[in-house]
């Protein structure tokens, strides 16, 4: 039995402006050849299908025609669960008529007492809830975590779970000390959302969307696939693709497999004219690049002179290094230096030039009229 | 056979500011229920089933439930295809695997050689194109018409038509001399939009949407069913419901069942006292209302005492029906008319009051003195 899981495919996000869509067909396109040569009894994907609960056209028909491929042609069972991202509605759109070719769409939580059952494996589902929409389906206002949410939800799949089966549970989810990513829009606001691993040591195995990192969690049961894409400058340098779990009689192995994309996130640091004279290292000028540089105050319009090197540009940062590195320290001290002295430092930070004597005098003239002004 | 011919559910449609979802989901009711006995063999739904290219999830859900019952629990194969209102990639999504289970979504014009064959029929679909989309599809740039465009997709359904069996078309588009409502918006601007009847004649019958009257047109062969509910204040006292087209043997019968709304539209025209006090004849007082009143320039906000009353008051118009009334003669005259005369008439149907002498007078002097510095 071969499970291929995945997840946050995040289709038809936007990053800095520009759509990602042709990467992720790209990406898709090669995990729909990975899956040709894996042959596997069925595909999971936990979660995040669409970025938004509104996808544009063009983003439903990437995966109107992904799962297409995968089920009707490729006739590979898939399950399917609803993260924060999804809108339930839309995702739903037509589950009956899915399920009738081994597409499974999982997005109530009326079905968390009902698994799917593939092979010797029994698939429990827990799509993405609210802490309001948990309170609702238990009529339970005192779950006030998502931990809480979780040991009633699980409690529940206990009430009817074979342990003469494989048990797999796929959700939506952070888990404890899992390494989070910047976008991964937060489950929840004003509690922890996070849960602890050990609930759920009725399963053989835990198959996670939400957090992007394919490694988030060091456990031998629970894993999250990651993203397929870098989908934020904090996931530069990570690994993606997706996770192959292989059972053996009662023996269950897993590996990742990364897939090559169209093209990497890179965070390039450095000199202005460096960067424009491409003295810095980078892995690919077509790579979607965010730059922080320094010296650059006195050009005009750097983004433009850059995109005409490194043409998928999305993000500039103005960067004084000598300043930021010390920053940490001096923002300590900070309260220790005179006013004129801070100043001095915010301009040399903001334009590389420090302020001549003749301005200085003038701030030093407004500071003290603020100052005599504000204690009258 | 028996086939019913619906089309035009515009579901999600807000008129007034008012959604009428509760409405549609009432009429859907009565649709499904007539359908149970009605036992078609085959229901065709020609276009416009959403209102809006981005239906709110609320709209989704209502399509899918209608047609879960219709299609799996009741097992009635579904035409659908995409009109002027629709999305084609939104209405198409998922129609692979709904074909499974004998539901046919038509939203491309790929398919207008390819027909649907159920029992003794074909079924040739036509989904709204713009002439745009027409010119591209037959590489064709002089097609500027719908008529033109018709005749090219007439012809490419003739190559394939097989006489012996009895062939319909389903399309979405406006014969010429149809009666109009205003809630079909226009499906193109700056060329004529309306075809001629004859050019269908290898067809034995046309099973239109887009115009909302059922019997918008005067043919022996070709039919609007005309929508599920009216939907502007153009088609009050329409009748709504499907139609049955029975076929035996080469006899085909069609007839024009109604369906009772849940409200209907009313315009209600008299006088402002007279609706408050309820003498005005009304049909339902839960009806959507468009009143159209005199004599209420006096009352403040006569919309929410018309209100406490008329609970589902959509819209309301303030008419003087003496003013009106000759309105159409006037306006021949109205060139024969002084100045003062015509802003007095206008004042009047306004305020429901003259004007007094002294503002006569000023008005001359303003009149006096523009047209004089106009002249200079």
């Amino acid at each position: 039995m071969k499970i291929v899981h995945t997840a946050d495919w995040h289709l038809g996000r936007i990053l800095n402006g520009k759509s990602l869509l042709e990467d992720q067909s790209y990406i898709l396109e090669q995990f729909i050849e990975a899956m040709r040569k894996e042959q596997p009894d069925v595909i999971v994907v936990a979660g995040d299908l669409y970025d938004t609960s509104y996808p544009n056209k063009n983003a439903i028909q990437l995966l109107e025609h992904t799962i297409d491929v995968l089920n009707l042609e490729m006739n590979i069972p898939l399950i399917l669960i609803s993260g924060n991202h999804d809108s339930k509605e839309r995702l739903n759109y037509g589950a009956k008529w899915f399920e009738k070719s081994n597409m499974y769409i999982r997005t109530s939580l009326n079905d968390m007492q009902n698994p799917i059952s593939i092979g010797d494996v029994d698939f429990y589902t827990l799509p993405f809830a609210t802490i309001n929409e948990m309170q609702y389906y238990f009529d339970d206002e005192e779950i006030e975590t998502h931990q809480q949410a979780l040991a009633h939800a699980l409690k529940k799949m206990n009430e009817v779970i074979d342990e003469h089966r494989i048990n797999m549970f796929i959700g939506h989810l952070t888990v404890q000390g899992g390494i989070r990513s910047d976008s991964e829009r937060p489950l929840t606001i004003g509690t922890v959302e996070s849960v602890e691993e050990k609930v759920f040591q009725q399963f053989d195995r835990v198959l996670l969307g939400h957090l992007h990192h394919p490694f988030s969690i060091d456990s031998n049961f629970i894993n999250y696939s990651g993203s397929i894409l870098q989908y934020s400058f904090s996931e530069v340098d990570q690994p993606k693709g997706y996770r192959i779990i292989e059972i053996n009689e009662n023996d269950i192995k897993d590996k990742f497999i990364p897939l090559k994309p169209l093209r990497q996130l890179e965070v390039i640091e450095g000199d202005y004219e460096d960067a424009i004279q491409e003295k810095l290292k980078v892995k690919n000028k077509e790579n979607y690049m965010h730059f922080k540089l320094k010296h650059m105050s006195h050009v005009n319009d750097p983004m433009m002179h850059l995109k005409q090197i490194y043409p998928n540009t999305l993000a500039l940062t103005n960067q004084t290094f000598e300043f930021n590195t010390s920053m940490y320290h001096e923002n300590i001290e900070i309260q220790k230096l005179d006013d004129g002295t801070i100043i001095d430092n915010f301009y040399q930070s903001i334009t590389d030039e420090q302020l001549t004597t003749n301005q200085k005098q003038k701030i030093e003239y407004v500071m003290r009229a603020m100052l005599e002004g504000g204690s009258n």
